[in-house]
């Protein structure tokens, strides 16, 4: 198995605009090489209404002016930034070994090889340096990368502005603020409240940031497992998951090809990669009490080098922890948990994560790979939320942000799970005080347990909820949860769940700009603009395809009703008809009003 | 037209129990012929647990004891306790006519006739007495109906206090008490916090309560419109939604065989049905400006002597307040408010429904048809939300709610629509104290505009929030809102997202026993049941086809592990190892305990 499978020669992705949308580079301001990616949606032109300009994730993949060839990888945006710096050097890197990829040691090399993996040289920090953003920011330093989250972040802002919306919402505390600048990233950063992904070795990625006080991020994973799936699907699924709004992307593989399917993804993804470095190692040795912390160094290296973005590291399940989870409903049910919580009873030592928790900061900070600060110990049932075993593990999860930090190592924290509504509220407040306002990032939560194949939606409740509490990122659900491996449509499935919660928590934080295309497609749906309708929703070849189950002629586009209603009873139709009649009727009884009309008119207004 | 077409011989409906589940019936204490229906779950032996018994909505249709006979309809299961009560009386009808399926005046009669109608006398109160439940309660009687909803809101309490789990949750000051009682039932009738709707026309309805002291139910619309479904199509969406736990159905269709189709719908339900009587009353005169109370007012006689069980009626949409609308992004989104402000307009006059108010109380407390006071003004995007309009009919529908308790009938009030997370729970606290704690039905609420095709999701949020807060019945969503008419997929998608909004709302209130069907499926997931996981699922059927699209085998139900993760990564199979472990480990080492393990065991249990 070693060699693996040379890939379907015939191997594409999708690839293509959304429809009636173009990319467009917006530039920076102090640096004027940055071109920041967006999308803008045309209306038709009978609206008069000016295109609208939408946060795009999707990279290269969905701008018609790019060839994209996935056998060369994406052009690395950042490497000119990442030299300019002098602070790095690219050195031979660790050799690619046939056990990286599940075979045996000295067997052949995988056929499914990235074609230039061999010839790559990653880059490191110059001894001693520091090459976090974090580092640099506490430097005073606005690097290109928090110049171009600041123009992405801004989005929307100043066209705000001009229209003189009022900023409404409960914000929980986070501090949002009207126009978005490379400082103000600078200082979110520097103070550890937010964070940005950004491996050096990872050039290919478009900055994005995670923090409180910006718009609310979300995750897909992704990965084979022993029994399902192949690269190709799996970069697809990348690439699908990013072309439906995730910002960014959790290889998860386990199983056969770990390291060349990492490869493929992260050769192409222009949006931050995290992993989980534990199932590799483990796939590296077979068995949880045969892990050591040299197979875990030697394999944060490896993923170092090939330019994973953030890592999650559960260095908070403590062997004292392990006794507490044990009258729980569900145990451990986290993957990187239940195999730190095995090799601690079986060495009866604490967990080698954490006692080697300062060897792996000095790793992370040589290559800018966040850490991800995993929830080992999360509970994977209503029953166990908010519990003892939770807390301590979050207890200890604050303690490492502070050493963390002290390396000048950039920070997140895992969160839950499942948590019942009325908890969750107490997970927020909880992890900004004992974290420092270190950004969170959660899975869900799922607000009942009894939902296997919606967990999307049962999922989708709490992660709207904990973002408007004032959660950074969160971790999708699909609706293959608990019963199997997401395939891609479970991958649209989860996506489009999570951007539906993320948005909703930025209307009700109240980020400025956040309604103005809820605002956009409404005035779409009311002058009967259907086009329009689809090509502003988040999937438009749904609700395109929903539409026209029923209704497919053309004709049906511009109609004043839908098969839901009929022509007869559309409310928006007649309600044009209210309109036409209330302003001429108003017009006409200008003079009759302060007789006549005066008494009912006037209530109305009281009430106003 | 006004015949209609002869249905499909073949016509017939989904039957049959659920997997692993029978129906059981429960008696009642003060009335031993009560035999309140549920379903219970069995579990695999080898778990050693008891069955699950659940809430069932879904009638004799999962009863394979009984013969369902649709062009029979159901048996009339109420019918002796209402002729007990002695205050009825049967009399020959109205006629049903060509018209009210949209025919011509003296035209043929309708092919798709339900076989018994003509036969049918239908009951009214005798001159002079109110027949509702609120008229008995407010007497202090406890009628069987309360006592069977008694028995069925207290499922599960009972083996609660058996295994001794302390309640939590918040109530947002509701009153949920730990046992439920007929006299119980009674009083929150009384005081108009909870509705029965049970009109003495549909005997074939086993009851079912709305309030903010009992669990929260869910409805589903149906209805064909002008341009999609048929009568066939539309009775089996009403045994669907009941299969997937919809506790009352409303009927909105519009279009041809308005009449039929209800017809077929009531005398085949086990729950509630719902209609709104004016889309009816527009059918028969064409255009909304024609409408007049002499036709509404025969409408709903009709609907009345069918069984409908509660009317929407749109009554707070008042002349006054249309100009409050004209500004609005997306100006009046429903379709009966609609229909009456262009009334309003139209004769410069108001409401007719407003002044009628009293007329339609004197008509509805004769059948016990409940009012759900429409919200004619609801918001239709975010940017309408808990604007003057909708809050100027909120007032208005207080109002009418005195009125309709003085003539002792039953009320609800319904809800937006519309509306983000930071402004929701205003919606609840304003409803509870303008309308006098009656019940809020709402729709929703939708906490974004951008995603059709996936509003069952972005209202299922809204929903459970508002759930929580007090909502006492959530109208569900289904992906085809904006876009189409549901079709009966799109039923089951929305009918299974409320139940999930609903029960999160339930877990979150506080209902003693809502977690008992969580911690079942949790405990079986934990060990590896995965027939029990998906047999309490609400959706075993998409359970077990996600779970066997990559598992098919059947030895993959007793597996410990699925595809998501493979053997090697299960975190439970790990778990299950780490309790060996750590249970013998811990016996193994209770002498060296307080030597070497204390300093670490005892931080565990410091933290507990």
């Amino acid at each position: 198995m070693s060699e693996g499978n040379a890939l379907n020669p015939g191997f594409a992705v999708t690839t293509g605009p959304l429809p009636s949308s173009r990319k467009i580079h917006v530039p920076g301001t102090l640096f004027p090489d940055i071109r920041v990616a967006m999308r803008e949606v045309d209306l038709t032109p009978s609206a008069g209404e000016p295109p609208v300009r939408v946060y795009d994730a999707s990279g290269p993949y969905t701008d018609p002016a790019v060839t994209v060839d996935i056998h060369a990888g994406l052009p690395a945006l950042r490497r000119g930034w990442i030299e300019a710096r002098g602070d790095v050097e690219a050195y031979d890197g660790r050799p690619i070994r046939p056990e990286d990829d599940g075979g045996k040691a000295g067997g052949p090399a995988n056929l499914a090889e990235f074609p230039l993996s061999s010839r790559r040289r990653p880059l490191r920090a110059k001894a001693g340096l520091a090459v976090t953003q974090m580092a640099y920011a506490r430097r005073g330093i606005v690097t290109p990368e928090m110049e171009y989250i600041a123009v992405r972040e801004n989005l929307g802002r100043d066209a705000l502005r001009a229209a003189g919306q009022v900023r409404d919402g409960e914000s929980f505390g986070a501090g949002i603020p009207d126009h978005v600048t490379g400082e103000f990233v600078r200082d979110e950063v520097a103070r550890g409240r937010a964070i940005i992904p950004a491996n050096i070795n990872h050039p290919e990625a478009e900055p994005m940031i995670i923090g409180r006080n910006f718009l609310v991020k979300i995750n897909a994973n992704i990965g084979n497992s022993a029994v399902s799936s192949s690269i190709e699907e799996e970069v697809e699924k990348m690439v699908w998951a990013i072309r439906w709004g995730s910002d960014t992307v959790m290889d998860l593989s386990t199983g056969r090809n770990i390291h060349t399917t990492r490869e493929w993804i992260i050769r192409n993804s222009p949006v931050p990669i995290g992993t989980v470095p534990i199932y590799q190692a483990l796939e590296k040795v077979g068995k949880p009490e045969e892990l050591t912390w040299d197979i875990f160094r030697d394999t944060l290296i490896e993923q170092c080098e090939q330019g994973v973005d953030y890592f999650t590291i559960h260095a908070g399940v403590r062997l004292a922890y392990v006794p507490l989870t044990l009258k729980r409903t569900t145990g451990i049910v986290s993957r990187g948990g239940a195999i730190l919580a095995k090799w601690c009873l079986a060495h009866h030592k604490e967990n080698f994560l954490y006692t080697h928790f300062e060897d792996i900061c000095e790793i992370l900070r040589a290559y800018d790979v966040g850490f991800s600060l995993g929830d080992g110990l999360r509970p994977g049932s209503l029953a166990d939320a908010n519990d003892a075993a939770q807390f301590a593990e979050l207890e200890t999860l604050g303690e490492l942000t502070k050493i963390a930090w002290k390396h000048e190592c950039q920070v997140m924290i895992e969160g839950p799970g499942h948590v019942p509504m009325h908890k969750i509220q107490e997970n927020m407040t909880k992890q900004l005080k004992i974290c420092h306002e270190a950004p969170f990032y959660t899975l869900g939560p799922l607000t009942t347990d009894i939902a296997p194949g919606y967990d999307h939606i049962t999922s989708a409740i709490g992660a709207a909820m904990i973002g408007w509490f004032g959660t950074a990122m969160l971790c999708y659900v699909t609706p293959k949860e608990h019963l199997g491996l997401p395939d891609r449509e479970d991958v649209r499935q989860g996506v489009v769940a999570y951007k539906i919660a993320a948005h909703a928590a930025d209307i009700a934080k109240g980020h400025p700009a956040a309604r103005l295309r809820d605002d956009a497609l409404s005035r779409a749906r009311f002058e009967f603009r259907w086009r329009d309708q689809f090509n502003l929703s988040l999937d438009p070849e749904t609700a395109i395809q929903f539409h026209d189950q029923t209704l497919p002629a053309e004709g049906a586009k511009i109609a004043h009703f839908c098969s839901m209603c009929g022509p007869k009873f559309c409310s928006m139709s007649l309600t044009q008809d209210v309109k036409a009649a209330a302003e001429a009727g108003m017009a006409d009884m200008s003079e009759k009003f302060k007789e006549k009309g005066a008494e009912i008119y006037l209530k109305a207004e009281a009430a106003d």
